[in-house]
């Protein structure tokens, strides 16, 4: 496939680089290291997978991860890169309240990309995907200057309603579970060229989002729910748009750990503008009704009301309170 | 989501292009273009799309499409691409012998890229997704200095079992329906600076599948079939790879429209060529048992051996016979 415009050529690569090894015996190498899962009813390799779904329903999800812009190789391994990519789009199909089954990858890489470090990112996809018992069933290898990973995420509501954005009710309750902020913090330390605390550059490298939460949310009677990728504010002012209300947070009920605490203290930051803003730790954040309450592992940090917009302490929040790409 | 390693900064954009209108209001206006279609649970906006999967089963699959390498844009309008990324992953569903239901596109563009090319795009995608009753059901916007479009596609079996590449069996027919060559034509002809013929021009810019015909020889009795994309002597070899086979083909049985053998004729090449070798019409190629033959609308053009590898009237095929990326 592809108009032969201006791909590589013939014996341009480096011994160890893909385009050395060519696509075919590369891909081969990388569907050699993918496990399969229970509900792969074809894997990878022919035109197309087929997964079960069980209830007659799919989820499905994609996100792009651009080399430079989402990972950067001299901070991140192959591996981490190969766990990042896969937790982001799992924690996009946990935050509808569905179990993810799936992932496909397409990777848009230079000829003169390691073979090495796309068996590290296979590594690492297949391992983040293997938490949920997802498999890694589909995937394209196309040549680019810049590397660019497509990250698409299948999943499984299990009969339960999807739960959207939308459904957010003046009253109800907002809660959040997952890390906030350590992701924003490690980056924050890279930044400044440093490679410690090594939980907070882990936490950078590899998010860790509470999948678990996600359909538990929704079997527990969640109104809405959604993956907290761009902020906490940012991504409750998504909620707060789709479903037509305000939501107000307590900072107060944002509890700073200690690890947050002294980095902001050695950085001259402030701590709980991460927890705020900071995105990519792949937190969840829903309502609830004001009877109900969160299931167990969820934080109550504020209520929905009526009207728009995000205010933090009764303050209204200027502008996103998150990143966005293209600088606005 | 992203880290701030590299993003573009604000004010950084000119008006009229991504980087000036920002993501989200971009996404809005990309989405606001996108029709739904049947099937669709969930459309897009929130975290994730929700599809219905009549049998319990979904087929799906992901190609890249990269600027310069799988398209020009002084070749090709926005609307174009978007045909044609989709065209390509709807013939692998229907290579499986199921209906396209779905797409998600990833874009990774580079912040100066015009509004206009994006909302093109996004047209081209919903229209030719719209010729099988799909929908676009899901996004993400990113930036990079390299445009990239990943397009998944998802399908229904529809009670089917999918037709993959592995069960061609000694004694069974070759047949092909779709286009064979056109695109390649149209490639030379582009290459050498001319834009007619046009059909030929457009048949490289907006491949035709004949997407009905993979879920008919599925219904039929197609014992293995692959979408036509690395050319018809590369993509039967991995047919006969697969199937543990030798395919025999009868170029005879190829007949030669007269454009492609005018075109030829005035740019010195070999319309067999074309045919053989030429990839991204995606048509479609499959084996059927000897005494069933194919359905209506398919040309039978060769036949299924013991042994391996592919045979051209009798003569062993050196090498792949079609464009790989990476030179290989």
């Amino acid at each position: 496939m592809g108009t032969r415009a201006s791909g590589p050529q013939p014996g341009s690569g480096r011994s160890g680089t893909i385009a050395a090894m060519g696509e075919f015996p590369l891909v081969a190498a990388v569907l050699s290291r993918l496990p399969s899962a229970e509900g792969v009813l074809l894997g990878p390799g022919d035109d197309a997978a087929v997964l079960a779904a069980p209830d007659s329903r799919v989820v499905a999800s994609v996100d792009l991860l651009v080399d430079g812009v989402h990972f950067r190789r001299d901070w991140s391994s192959a591996e981490d890169v190969g766990h990042k990519a896969a937790a982001q789009n799992l924690a996009d199909v946990a935050a509808m309240g569905a179990r993810p089954t799936a992932l496909l990858v397409g990777l848009a890489a230079p000829g003169d990309l390691a073979v090495d470090w796309v068996l590290g990112l296979a590594d690492g996809l297949a391992a983040e995907a293997g938490r949920v018992d997802a498999a890694v069933v589909g995937g394209d290898v196309v040549s680019s200057e810049r590397l660019v990973v497509s990250v698409t995420a299948l999943g499984s509501l299990d009969g339960r309603a999807p739960v959207t954005r939308a459904g957010a009710k003046p009253g109800d309750v907002v809660a959040v579970t997952g890390r906030l902020g350590w992701s924003a913090a490690g980056f924050a330390v890279l930044s400044r060229g440093f490679r410690s605390p090594r939980a907070l550059v882990a936490a950078h490298r590899r998010p860790e989002p509470p999948y678990a939460q996600g359909p538990r949310a929704a079997a527990h009677g969640a109104t809405s729910m959604i993956d907290v990728s761009d902020g906490l504010v940012a991504d409750l002012g998504h909620l707060a748009e789709a479903s037509g209300v305000r939501v107000d947070v307590d900072s107060a009920a944002l509890e700073v750990p200690d690890l947050l605490r002294d980095a902001a203290a050695a950085l001259g930051r402030d701590p709980q503008e991460w927890l705020l803003t900071g995105g990519e730790d792949h937190a969840l954040a829903a309502t609830f009704p004001p009877l109900l309450g969160p299931p167990e592992g969820w934080t109550v940090v504020g209520r929905v009301g009526e009207g728009s917009g995000v205010r933090v302490d009764g303050a209204v929040v200027e502008g996103s309170g998150g990143w966005r790409h293209y600088g606005r």
